[in-house]
């Protein structure tokens, strides 16, 4: 099932973005994890939009309401359901997109696959608030995995062609702009007006890093760490690409400088360098686990585009009016922690059964 | 279950490198599938070892035996097993990697995760030999798509920071060395001995290309033709990045640059360009479907690296030895291709429920 | 997922006695599925409690609210998602139940498992409540098999020692008290009030059959209809006991007997009886596909039963007070009708992959 | 996927009865599990046929063949392989079935769904040959529940109408016919040879008992050890009905009758009955799991039946021939307990993540 995610632990994310509510539902949360709902609420604001000039302002409550699952903020083991109210929803934009698509967007490809029947509207169930309810459940599983040790940080890599720079060791969700080096930051921001200023939008990559992490976590074959964490990371809406570690850098090295050789330190076996991302044969090997994502440019942009009016098959002049992000990356930093979060933690449990 | 893969179809791999036998099930195939075993082993061969100079000298027969699931040559509906005899097997290369890892490789990770009761004789069940199961599987599951007039094309598209030139518009599977610029294939082959006569490996690029796809093919959210593929081609060693379309690229653009516009050509809607590589939505839109593959070196060199003996926790030498390739790449093409058939074939199957 | 149900079409359901709300998720149910809300609300109508002296006081607004998944009265594709706010509730009720469990109740299994964290209030998530939302999803499934030409009827056949009379051939929906004879009908009741009088409970048995199913839907082994039914089935609560065509009864006969021969009728093939209940080897034959469903007497008795104080370990005397069912059956007629459908239909949607 | 079973453990199961080999892959069996395989073979001989006059007379070696997963006779923890070679195969007998179906087999319904496709000889994947890969996979899982202090005990409760006497207390695995009572076990064999010399065949009921289980093993909803246990258990052919505790007497029976009380017993808390079979809610209580399956008499008799010929939709009688039990109930008795303990041990896995 698409809208589905995970083995040991299940997320299911429903809504669309002008149905009367969006949510999720988390199956295998095991009984008697404490959440605490205002850092919960903290984490999400960093994926609401309207903060700022370079997101959309469409604004949103996005303050979950728990319908089943808890008693008070304890887990009680059976699933846990919290909703999101849609309420700043202006259906009249987006009543011309069915028949003529926004290129880059899904509405295409909706039309055929749902034969007419989609919910158009915002995106439907395509809408990158959907991410909302991801985060709800990544927000969740955060505090679980810190009371593991287990931390995720992540970054904005780049916006454009202009890099951040430094490495990434501390969060940045304190951060208006999380990125390691706030003078990178400052151009990247500038790009992004720039783009808005032009009607235009851009894209970017996203930098993640799980710490914490014990070694053997995972599995071989399609269940290993990168196979988990793709499988759902692609589905935050824009992204186009992911590499663990060293990446696609990997396949330009040499063996004997792509090997992370081993070493003992402070008793535990480590590795030197750490181009495997953290994972071997699918498998955790103590090392940070880290991977980065690459986002494509908000695909609804102000300029004419052109397009094909599908009841008419003739060509047709587009310009998509309502409210969007001219760069969806510095929202998309949260969803990429709630994915990473998710996807490890599944694989904790998997983990539980071996032992 | 990490070493199964699918929904509609379900291929489980099962085997060891040196177990008596690997082997592959498929769940969930049609009956009435023909399946023509010549090509299948003409398919095969391309995987296989021992070829030439730039791969593993270990020679293995790969003839398939079929254990059940056809009736002659058409599949009967019940689960199909074929399963492959290990016997070129030499297990003592491998007895002292479990003491003393091998860098880059699954060897520590699975001492952590299987507590020591791993097989690791030839990498065990994280030998690239389980490739060979696979493409059992997807030899099979690309004739059932060429039926559909769906077809699977793949190619070289860089070894180490050698690029292929031209674009992959035709198959490379009768070629000895997949490319389409045979010049720059020569220049390939020449780095890959260079690193072999050095001890040494290197990665490369694989390019993918899913031509003949019907629009509508795939599901939003973690169903996306991104998810299942990802999910899937991480299942094969070396793997380390994965990008579809224009990918890490697009994040470099501007939304005027990485928009597809729509366009009707030969009363059907396509686009202009193909930056989103043929996915909107995680839904196929009539384009080829395109995606790219990094590949790590192989890290089974023969260079002295540092390891760590697990026994005594001291640093130790560690020389490898046994037969390897001192580049995947090549023989990772037609694997490439088998689980790009799977993971389409699994999203065509689910979409004849919606139909 | 203990929650879900379903390969083809996944349901799951969420939600406490005493939550906010209880509700579930449908996904997989094609777009274009049309749903009259009318006809479901009086679906559910039959489970409601409160509708007369042998059922549970507790009234219930029972209207299910739909979040998503629908534009109007159409299925858009995506999750469904519906949901029923809990407000007649009076939890002070079962703030004693925690310590002293109920007999033949989940209380102490739930202690047990979930450590204290369970919501016991009401029953939690092991109420009989919870067949609400089973009944929102099939009684939109029901909707579309009858576009099909499959319908599901059922009956109560026995409660305690009492039988029904005759055959179930017609629907009994349209009935206050869903029997085939009323005479055995008015019977029943009389137990029942009986059994209320004495502040006990009794059990009974429910038939249920689904006619108009092609054959050939089901699969062998693990994927039988028999398998499929039975699983959702047992998810009613109070459900100890399920049985195909003759059932236990086919073991006490001859092969000679039970044997269902073949015959040719109007140009179909069908079977002079029905022993086998419409399914050979899992799937169906065309004949009607019925089964038999044995229900315990409802737990909750206002007689003393002897318990066990948890905290002191010490025997105690219980007096279950609460609004109870002094039997279920009557109401479990529609939740069985519901759990036949999803299952029926969930197989129906897999044969679709294999035409 | 039909042949598949289980969450947490994945049994596969392949083959047919006729095909080269049979079958099973065993996913998520832990490492480290030891494997006795002389007390696998033993519990295997007592499904195998041939051994007496009431069951077949083909012959079976039924020795599986590892063909990976195991280090020794130590799992590895990647997917366990076993198969067996079919050899003693007559499949002449069978040329004609396809035509004319057998009353109360699955050959009307194979050939409906796999449109003539299907491997008849046999009964192909439906035979009950196929229960052998199940009982290696049952065998292995017996072993480890044993040492979990978990113990799985069946026997023939009835044949026909004459019932087993006494109480299911200790295993019958070394009787030669697996009943309580000789003396009854005396009058089943004489009613089974009765059977037999009039060319027929008879049913029966097993009676199966999980002791040693904790309390808390199970899930609410879909995941009910009584939902587990019945989604395996018919996949064993020939059964039609399956009851926990009670079962269907229990709905017969007063609340206050059928309600099992709780007590303390050497400091734990037990009930003083086990009418509910050793589950409340779906979760075992850490009283006995007991169970009764009925199963229909063998379909195939060598009486004349009435068929149809599917070729010219004509009347046809039938006569079969081949290798037949005239009662399948003695060779089920380990199948079961086979079923059982796979669907309890991936029940104790799934506990683990909670824990």
């Amino acid at each position: 099932m698409s809208s589905s995610y995970g083995e040991n632990i299940r997320l299911t994310i429903f809504g669309q973005s002008h149905s009367p509510a969006i949510g999720m539902t988390l199956e295998g949360l095991p009984a008697g994890c404490e959440i605490d709902f205002d850092r919960l609420v903290r984490f999400m604001q960093r994926r609401a939009p309207g903060k700022n000039s370079y997101s959309t302002p469409r604004k949103e409550g996005d303050c979950p309401e728990f319908l089943c699952g808890v008693k008070g903020n304890i887990s009680c083991g059976t699933p846990l359901t919290a909703i999101i109210r849609n309420t700043d929803t202006r259906s009249g934009d987006y009543s011309k997109l069915r028949v003529v698509p926004r290129p880059g967007h899904a509405d295409y490809t909706a039309e055929v696959k749902y034969g007419g029947n989609q919910d158009y509207a915002g995106g439907g169930h395509f809408s990158g608030r959907l991410t909302a309810p991801l985060c709800i459940a990544g927000g969740i599983i955060l505090q679980q995995l810190e009371k593991m040790g287990i931390t995720v940080i992540s970054r904005i890599a780049s916006i454009g062609k202009i890099p951040d720079s430094g490495e990434l060791l501390l969060s940045t969700a304190d951060k208006d702009f999380p990125v390691v080096s706030d003078v990178q930051g400052e151009k990247m921001k500038e790009l992004i007006l720039k783009a808005k200023s032009n009607g235009d939008s851009v894209g970017g990559v996203v930098e993640c890093k799980v710490t914490g992490l014990p070694a053997g976590i995972g599995d071989p074959m399609f269940g290993g760490m990168e196979n988990r964490i793709s499988s759902i990371v692609f589905g935050i809406p824009a992204v186009k690409g992911i590499e663990f570690g060293a990446g696609f850098g990997a396949s330009e090295l040499y063996g004997s400088e792509n090997n992370d050789e081993f070493a003992v330190y402070g008793g535990k076996i480590v590795t030197m360098t750490n181009n495997c991302g953290g994972i071997l044969g699918g498998i955790t090997n103590g090392m940070p686990l880290s991977f980065r994502v690459g986002f494509k440019p908000t695909p609804s942009i102000s300029k004419p585009q052109h397009s094909v009016n599908l009841e008419t098959l003739t060509s047709e002049e587009l310009i998509v009016t309502g409210r969007h992000d001219p760069c969806i990356v510095p929202r998309a930093v949260p969803c990429v922690e709630a994915a990473a979060a998710i996807a490890v933690y599944d694989a904790v449990l998997a983990r539980k059964r071996e032992l």
